[in-house]
């Protein structure tokens, strides 16, 4: 998809393809779809990520809200979004063991008391030893750094959902 | 429900009940549950109202473009909320003859092309008949005035909404 198509989008389209790239929040789309004409892939990604940092901290831990657990109940009973599915399903996590998918659940209930909000990462550039191992590391950040870093995720996850979006091979990104 | 059964939910149940308090935005709804506890409905509707008043204005309009439009594509398609669903169909639109449905088609898209977001009515206090003769008043105000009150709209139909969940009578509103 070219950018000439992409910006001749009503905000029907946009939202209906680009209301994902930040998981549950189509009002993002729907707002960046004001900035139009984009130039290209990073001026998107830009536009995404300006709304988010423009955001309350309330409103930032929303977006964060609005992600599933890795490897969790939304897993197990196959309401992830698409993209969500796609994205554990390659890094792993679809297929973990018994005890491997309990210690998973256990740190990501022990991180959601502590932080409110659950563990977000950008699992395609993850896998399942990585996964367990970065949680355990993020547990003990402080809330404010933590916050910082759990949207830094949120912005690689969107800028893989772009490129993908837009035919653009992620490893030139 | 009573608050303090609200009070006590983690975001993730939480979500899952007042994710479309505000149509196709569980963002806003994560967002709310930062300000918990809630004393009374009032208070939680103030909340989801204080959110949206913050966002700068493409916020706003993003989260009208996350309504469908009344009596439009998604309603044909079966596409829309279990809530639009409801609102639309008490409010008699689900059964409009086709000379009803192509005028309003034309309208709202009136409305779209000069606005950028589709026409928002609390459908449950409105008719068939008063629908299209609102949005033809409405499609003539400034922009400006006219986002304040497509807001208003989404407020009205949240209050609504909340109301439901908590089984409170609406017309003590």
């Amino acid at each position: 998809m070219d950018m000439e198509k992409v910006n001749s989008m009503d905000f029907g389209e946009f939202v209906d393809v680009f209301g994902n790239v930040i998981e549950r929040c189509p009002l993002i789309a729907a707002a960046v779809w004001s900035q139009r004409p984009f130039s290209d892939l990073e001026d998107l990604e830009k536009h995404f990520s300006a709304f988010i940092d423009a955001l309350p901290p309330s409103g930032q831990e929303g977006i964060l809200r609005c992600h599933p657990d890795l490897a969790g109940r939304e897993l197990q009973r196959g309401t992830l979004t698409a993209e969500s599915q796609r994205e554990q399903s390659r890094a792993g996590l679809t297929s973990l063991g018994v005890e491997e998918r309990l210690r998973l659940a256990e740190l990501n209930a022990r991180y959601r008391a502590r932080f409110g909000f659950p563990f977000v990462l950008a699992a395609r550039l993850s896998d399942r030893e990585a996964v367990p191992r970065e949680l355990e590391r993020r547990l003990h950040r402080p809330p404010a750094q933590e916050l910082r870093a759990a949207l830094g995720e949120v912005k690689k996850i969107g800028r893989l959902r772009l490129a993908d979006l837009l035919g653009t091979d992620p490893s030139r990104l």
